[in-house]
């Protein structure tokens, strides 16, 4: 399908092919999922083991009653976990709860209601606060700087990453800005892994931003890699101590999408001064993380280079998927310009661009046929895609079977609506 | 010993005596601890069967999978446990993670920053924002005031609760107080059990307080009985209904004491319209509680009446603890006036009232012999305790041989600091 080129008579002949075709799978009354960035039932039960695993022993390598109060900092050999996916010392580390966005938003309250560096640094003592946002993203950032007021300023993702000479040239420009979402490796929703150079560069923005500035490294997909030979992110810790910058930049990740989502241990890392400027406010808000499911996922990942024997298996689980959505996409839209896509190595999405003006009537158009989609716009702050081009597939949760199944009738709306655009213009 | 009469060479000869017994104990080298709201370890074993409790099965009753994303308000069987602890109904529960002291910080940040119903109502757009400490009370409530930067106002505790007289003419008087701190049952630290007079004149407080007046009412021991005909505490949930000022109160638990303390679930209880104002602001703070240790303490309570079966249970193990604490007391200060305190029947401490200016030199001369006690000051707003009278004991961890001993000491102390001070005066 070439549409450059087309006719009128053959616009209104695919038309009228891929009508009757929309008919069809509308008559099959599907029920079909892509919205769900989730781990799917047979990855969970690759950790069904964990329950059970203490076998009574409650107890760290250190001596520390996991079953009683006690420790902001996360148990030791939790801290380690966090260490090995982030790659920095275990001092840098913080094990946390359940969620890092509950450990991101905390950062960022304590950042902007109290201070990262003593209440002077807060940013809400400023009349505007700004956050860089690199779109397409992910909305759950977007909602936390929503929620505390801040200012979204969207910057565009390329390949290699955020657009640097945009986010150099901004943040030098507007002490304001305060920060920046990153989601380096596999970003959500692009699938990009952050060049080495953005990585240098972004560790470099701490010596011409804000002295409050803080770069949240959301590093949520950092082990889960579908290729044998995945791509390696650059040490942002090691850049940054390199630059002289180590607290421009907050590095999170957890294990929901590694053990269970929702009941996985959450982790945090940052200079000695941001961890100290954050456990001041964090006091107040905890008694400290649940150490015991902390202590079942270092028994469950102890011995060595099992937490990457893990992934593996995840990734057995979900590639078929993944390349499910890739060959629809392929075969459908490889030969001409109705659609863009990356493939992606990794992470739990594939990001999808229409024409201008179509993400929306394709998101409407999949529903109607049984194909739940993301809202198109939700990659966008304020849920505003100025483009109305991009779309968020997630392909983990159905089976491979479903994820055939949907394709077949997304690549029919896109096609269907990019045609009756063409007739329309 | 009674002070009042004796001579100067009877304070005198009193001293040498009450010096040669506290360089006595001083010699032993003691190592003792009585700060700590904690459960000792006897206490923890009772739960140790939690961990793989689930045996592979990780779906509630109404068929969620506890192991992925999703649900704000936890899962209905772990609100069952949350609703039969506060005496509501399920559906004004939510089940949180393992702390309620992050439930308490986190609603009264959404009730100062964002409103608890719609932005106007957020206390953070008033000039002046107070809240009334009754005390002596809990050091990490007065502690999530001073975050957030809410000033504190005094009240005094009673045998009956807080003195009521003296919260309505604040409350009625002073639009700029925006709630109060409340431990209904056993409080912390005097043990008393609210009233039904006091409970329902706390209800009642919401038609006379200005409309963004919350009650924080943490409920933190109450099915933490020690007794076998325990006080009943009279509905506060109830007494709002028939008051008409149900969301005017916002309640509080946990099963931190009942289980793993640091590894159990939060509850909180609200109106409706609490729940919801709380909500909106919760879903961008988190993805859910862990859903999984909900479903833990859901099956182990699973038998009808197990939960008080447990506490009695941890009855059995610190009743002789407070035992001794009251034993010593009695013996010590029964029949002269050099302290004060209440009997316990429940809860974790035992609030001891030195005379006027003694506390912080007990405390010390305690911390020199080897005893551990909670900073004097620390059940006040700021650490000031004005009369430096109060002095809380924590039994629970050090076994009854241990606060024994301890308390051999802590009396001795007690005694010799009165002495020097009569003396002295």
């Amino acid at each position: 399908m070439e549409l450059n080129n087309a006719s009128a008579e053959q616009l209104a002949q695919w038309e009228q092919q891929l009508a009757a075709e929309f008919d069809a799978i509308k008559a099959k009354t599907l029920s079909l999922d892509l919205t769900r960035g989730k781990p799917s039932s047979e990855q969970l039960t690759l950790s069904d083991s964990m329950d059970g695993i203490l076998k009574g022993d409650y107890t760290t390598t250190d001596g520390v009653d996991c079953r009683n109060y006690g420790g902001l900092d996360g148990i030791t050999e939790a801290r380690a976990i966090g260490a090995d996916i982030l790659g920095v010392p275990v001092t840098n580390i913080m094990a946390g709860g359940n969620s890092s966005l509950t450990l991101m938003h905390q950062a960022m309250s304590v950042a902007h209601f109290f201070g990262l560096e003593g209440a002077d640094s807060a940013w809400s003592k400023e009349e505007t606060v700004k956050f860089l946002c690199p779109v397409p993203g992910y909305d759950r950032h977007y909602s936390v700087c929503e929620h505390l007021g801040i200012e979204m300023i969207t910057v565009a993702m390329t390949s290699t990453g955020p657009d640097m000479d945009e986010v150099e040239r901004l943040v030098a420009a507007d002490k304001s800005i305060k920060g920046m979402w990153c989601v380096p490796k596999y970003s959500n929703p692009t699938g990009v892994v952050y060049s080495d150079e953005t990585v240098k560069r972004i560790a470099g923005l701490g010596k011409i931003a804000a002295a409050n500035f803080r770069v949240f490294w959301d590093n949520a997909y950092g082990v889960h890699d579908l290729s044998d030979k995945p791509v390696q992110l650059a040490s942002i810790f090691d850049a940054c101590v390199e630059a002289g910058t180590e607290s421009s930049v907050i590095q999170f990740a957890s294990t929901s999408k590694i053990t269970f989502a929702g009941a996985g241990v959450a982790f945090m890392a940052a200079s000695d001064a941001n961890l100290k400027g954050f456990k001041q406010s964090l006091g107040f808000m905890t008694i400290g993380p649940d150490k015991i499911n902390q202590l079942r996922h270092a028994k469950f990942f102890a011995p060595e280079g099992s937490l990457r024997a893990h992934m593996q298996k995840h990734a057995e689980i979900i590639k078929p998927r993944f390349a499910s959505v890739l060959s629809h996409l392929e075969a459908a839209f490889g030969d001409n310009d109705l659609g863009e896509w990356e493939s992606a190595d990794g992470g739990y999405f594939i990001s999808f661009d229409t024409k201008p003006g179509l993400a929306k009537e394709v998101v409407k158009m999949a529903g109607e046929a049984g194909v739940k989609l993301t809202p198109a716009g939700a990659t966008f702050p304020y849920g505003n895609d100025p483009k109305d081009c991009n779309i968020r597939i997630a392909p983990t949760v159905p089976t491979e079977a479903q994820v055939d199944e949907a394709m077949k009738v997304f690549v029919t709306c896109v096609k269907l609506a990019t045609v009756r655009q063409a007739l329309a213009g």
